[in-house]
């Protein structure tokens, strides 16, 4: 039996080939340069894809959030290391935590710092979170008095150890010239590592996202690299030129319930809540709210000619349709969508369908 | 204890006093109309919210999809309707659920018709699903051919009862002249009843979304109304003028993890996994994610000064904060967060809590 024989509602398949091939591509680049890869599995959000991970050398993996680090939790990880500014209002879920596994936390001012410091009842890591021009959060990498002061509160704490600086630079989402942010970030890491290693002779330097890390081949003297979306890739990256659309490893199967063959449209269940809502914006001003591929019994494959998700509701998909796609669509077939940002999709849909049929596990409600 | 204690995560709040207050309001102008009010169960998703709306003689609620309909079964709804296009991949799901609920599918093919007639198993009611201007589903007013053969197929059938005629006019989002497309939408919907009610004399119209609904004083002779968001409303309906923010019910409290104050800036656990990323856009141009309450013992409560979300990642929120928002934030503390689309973050975070600090239901993965 096929897995389509499976699907009577919208449902997310993973391919795993390509999620094995993804993963080992990045595993490959990260240690022929020497580097530490750990990736943030807020993408993925599964052990068994985590399982798949371990046989390409993964050892440590990075959350989103205290739930995810929670599920993530007694599956063999050497660490897990949290990667949000700690919330200081689950330091007890933290304390519990730790008491099972290695897990570090990310710093970023030392109100934070002293709250762990007085509250931790077993060891945990730190990285202290560097802002080198993306903005959004992370000490600002020539505020060296805020960070001398997480460090000076961590030292009188016997159970907060500091393992080193993280860096996302997000902004490679948005700018073209990615040479020049890695250039600011590496510059920005070896830095603060040079100033603070006599103190601090372990210190690591960790730098990633995958639009940087899938396109750059020097990582200069950072230690560790921490992309997440690489895993299964998506059409934004596609656009960014970190991937080819043969390598987007997830997509969603979803049922033709209406055809407007006047209008060249093709209705579809898959909305929002599947998808999320996020949107490319073609050179003409169009929304993009998803691509059409046809399913088949071992996968799928791209169009000869480009159909799109036009726009998206609650539920409701509007595809704009090729010609070709329309002379042979039917009510009740199944068509592929590959999603604009697969992170969000597999949020919303907490499960995937492997090609051979099996179900394979996503955290749940873990944000 | 206040509920507030209970909060650790992004947690969402509904105030139970402001929902009733939305659903009395809604059902008294249904009433006073003579109309029935069915809303759509979409936004809440809840059997416990479904039983406020109860005492307020609402018997009837519409579900997005089977798996909502799965979950509102057994209720005590006289009757559940599946709002959306019927997807004939799910008929052997429906014929296990109409066994012990009354349900009624939406149609606008001859082929989904022609499937339920060949393979219901039990009594569903059906509405032909008309489009008179909004263009994202349904059989076009005019387009009589269609309907006819639909009906044809359904008397057929001694399972597929025909029940009348709804429309969505879901252009009211977009559209300044609530009026014009209420007149055109109860112009379509009259002329249809008119031309089958010799045959169907039972036939019913519905029409409804809540722009249309909230402001709206006369439905002519519509004999249903169907919204949904009014039971929540939210920061996009107030925008439409549907409601006031007084009206929001529901809202999504955030922990804070740091303050830039030279930026004027509060970066929360809350992002798109929470929110969803429904935005609006002032008329500076500027991105709005949703906008800060303050929370107290006995809900939230409108600030003075204007602060709002003014970027969302997945899991990340950087709102721009008032100056006397900044004035007393401290890490650590909760903000309430209105929402853009509440039927959306509603979706993500599958579960409410109460402001006497009771967890009330919300429907997880039902889509």
């Amino acid at each position: 039996m096929s897995y389509l024989d499976q699907i009577s509602s919208p449902t997310l398949l993973i391919d795993e080939k390509i999620t094995r091939a993804n993963i080992k591509r990045m595993a490959d680049k990260a240690a022929s340069q020497g580097k530490k890869l750990v990736p943030h599995w807020k993408t993925a959000q599964s052990h068994e894809i985590g399982n798949w991970a371990k046989e390409y050398g993964i050892k440590e993996v990075t959350a989103s959030s205290i739930k995810l680090a929670e599920y993530l939790c007694g599956q063999g990880w050497d660490t897990i290391h949290i990667a949000f500014p700690f919330n200081i209002r689950e330091t007890k879920k933290l304390n519990e935590l730790a008491a099972n596994q290695s897990l570090s936390v990310q710093i970023v001012n030392p109100i934070t710092a002293q709250k762990l410091s007085d509250q931790l009842t077993n060891p945990v890591g730190f990285f202290i979170e560097i802002d080198a021009g993306y903005g959004r959060t992370g000490v600002h990498v020539s505020d060296f008095g805020t960070i001398k002061e997480i460090l000076r509160i961590a030292k009188s704490s016997n159970k907060l150890k500091f393992r080193g600086f993280y860096l996302h630079p997000g902004h490679t989402y948005y700018t073209p010239d990615k040479q020049k942010i890695y250039k600011q970030s590496i510059d920005a890491l070896i830095m603060l590592k040079t100033k603070y290693s006599s103190e601090f002779p372990d210190l690591v330097t960790r730098l990633g996202d995958t639009p940087g890390c899938a396109v750059m081949e020097d990582f200069g003297d950072v230690d560790e690299l921490g992309p997440g979306n690489f895993v299964f890739f998506d059409l934004m990256q596609a656009e960014l030129g970190s991937c080819s659309r043969e390598d987007i490893a997830v997509c969603l199967a979803v049922p033709v319930v209406d055809i407007n063959r006047e209008r060249g449209e093709i209705l579809i269940h898959g909305g929002g809540v599947h998808l999320a809502k996020d949107v490319l914006i073609d050179k003409d001003g169009n929304k993009n709210f998803g691509e059409v591929v046809a399913l088949h019994e071992n996968g799928w494959s791209l169009l000869p000619d480009r159909s799109y998700l036009k726009s998206i509701s609650q539920e409701h998909g509007v595809i704009k349709a090729s010609q070709s796609l329309l002379n042979q669509v039917q009510v009740g077939d199944l068509l592929g969508i590959l999603p604009i940002h697969s992170c969000m999709t597999a949020d919303c849909m907490g499960g995937y369908l492997s090609l051979d049929g099996q179900w394979v596990d996503h955290a749940e409600g873990c944000h």
